[in-house]
């Protein structure tokens, strides 16, 4: 079976370590998954170049993330950082450890000598051990593509764009959204494999990641949502709200947004053109759709460890097999 | 008054150190020490910059530097470099500090802004206390200047080029060097400050730095050795070698490609167009220039402390008080 997931950072990085486990367990040994990273959140920040929902796959996958956290590394200090500060570099509102700055530096380094990111991204998997039996990971597009958001100018009168992980780490998402200026969007081109994925695959999951900032923008890159609409595989997305909240993160800032209600049900009207199955939290049981068929899974959507989080994936192949695609 | 250093690495760095001491312990409170430092021995390693002279005066005139190796940072760590090893980056033959790289990343940054390694430098600098009350300091040049080593190509016949950092750090300067090729230099322009530096001095001083490539390079760069053929001021020289040894480095190894004699007397015939006293080990007391002064140390002519090295700089100053320019 080949499964295709579009995935954003810590709530798809967990997602898919729980999918490779129940995989695992079941022995479906036959089965691939390809992950389709978001690449929006990308940032240059001192000269580097941050991946960061890339980077929490691949530190989640390959056994290196702070699992508190759920993004960065686990036994991460800040050398490198305190230098910055004392040389006065902006940003500051940007924590970068100093494991995590070894991948940037890296990245960096091999972006400046030509590789794509498609390549940088495989060659950085390597050292975390994918792909693996079962997982390969793709970034969305190899074209710099980075999400803006529109705010009130704080000095003014007026709005402007700042980006997104200004709008998310440094203001928490607490400055209201007018709407997002996804930078280079529209020029960009899936991946190398990206559509081939979709178009290709047994089963397409949406993990529970941010509609918006997340999949939202996985879905802008020209052609993905098409190859969405067009192929055989049934789609199946997991609920990322629970009775009308985000399990973590800001979606409900993002929505807001977009003028969408922060509801699993609206979450899943956004998706309907390609969507056939919604798995929703047991209090959203009064979900319905079209199109889609909306399943309720049997006990808090949570992904609070990797067997409950492979539980809620393995609820997501089972609608998959059973609605049409 | 007004003295201009020219100065490489580790030598050059605790010279001007005991220079700096020197006019404090002396009240010589309106003196000012303009430094030129080489910048022939940067590379870009990771995508980062680096320049390890200018670093290396950085950090020991700022009270950073690692006493004990002469170079890098005290107390450093590294966890990047870690990272970068893990993911397979090269090369790995030269290490990087944490702390060390903080300083790299916010240079290429920079950098990469469009400052040049002058604004840099100064902005680096600010962070380490210069401008003091005495020092200054230049990079020779805002052009990328490379200096590169002709060996023997262990894989063929002939003779390839390699890196200045690769010969020095990873090979230790062990295999036979047949003549330096110093790119970019013949393009190169002193950089803004270092030829009115030169020429305005009340007094040039050279200290015991490398005479081939670190004192070398600045010389070799356009317009240098002729404000130093023109200066009105007297320049004093400090012999790096002792009994035809190198105090540290590998002098003797650059010598050698060049073809000139491994001793005091040689080193100073190779300044000897623009030079007007010549400092020498007490060993060295049979040493005697056509033109420049030589004068014997009353002791050796090792900085092994600040106070010592302060003593040899106040020589310095009083041969140039003594010579005619």
């Amino acid at each position: 079976m080949h499964i295709t997931a579009l995935a954003g950072g810590v709530g798809g990085a967990r997602f898919v370590r729980g999918l490779r486990h129940h995989l695992d367990i079941t022995g479906l040994a036959g089965s691939t998954v390809t992950v389709v990273a978001n690449t929006g959140d990308d940032i240059t920040l001192f000269g580097l170049r941050v991946c960061p929902d890339v980077d929490t796959l691949l530190y989640t996958l390959g056994g290196g993330v702070h699992e508190g956290q759920g993004w960065g590394r686990a036994e991460e200090s800040h050398r490198v950082q305190g230098e910055l500060a004392a040389y006065g570099a902006v940003p500051q509102w940007f924590g970068l450890g100093d494991l995590d700055i070894g991948t940037h530096v890296v990245r960096s380094q091999w972006l400046g000598q030509g590789a794509s990111l498609s390549e940088v991204t495989a060659r950085l998997a390597a050292r975390w051990g994918l792909p693996d039996k079962h997982i390969r990971l793709l970034p969305m597009t190899d074209v710099p593509v980075e999400t803006h958001v529109v705010v009130d100018d704080p000095e003014g009168d007026g709005q402007r764009a700042i980006h997104f992980q200004e709008w998310w780490v440094r203001h928490q998402a607490a400055i209201p959204a007018h709407r997002f200026v996804v930078a280079g969007l529209d020029r960009a081109t899936a991946a190398p494999g990206v559509l081939d994925a979709i178009r290709r695959a047994d089963v397409v999951l949406l993990p529970p990641s941010n509609p918006v900032v997340s999949i939202g923008i996985i879905l802008g890159v020209p052609g993905v949502r098409d190859a969405l609409r067009g192929t055989a595989a049934p789609v199946v997305g997991v609920s990322p709200l629970i009775s009308g909240r985000p399990v973590r993160g800001h979606a409900d800032a993002c929505l807001a947004a977009i003028g969408v209600e922060v509801t699993a049900q609206a979450v899943g009207e956004l998706y309907e053109d390609f969507l056939d199955g919604w798995l929703v939290d047991p209090v959203d049981a009064s979900t319905t759709l079209r199109r889609a068929r909306v399943e309720v899974f049997d006990g808090p959507l949570l992904m609070s460890d990797v067997a409950a989080t492979a539980r809620i994936a393995a609820h997501a192949l089972d609608l998959a097999a059973a609605v049409p695609a």
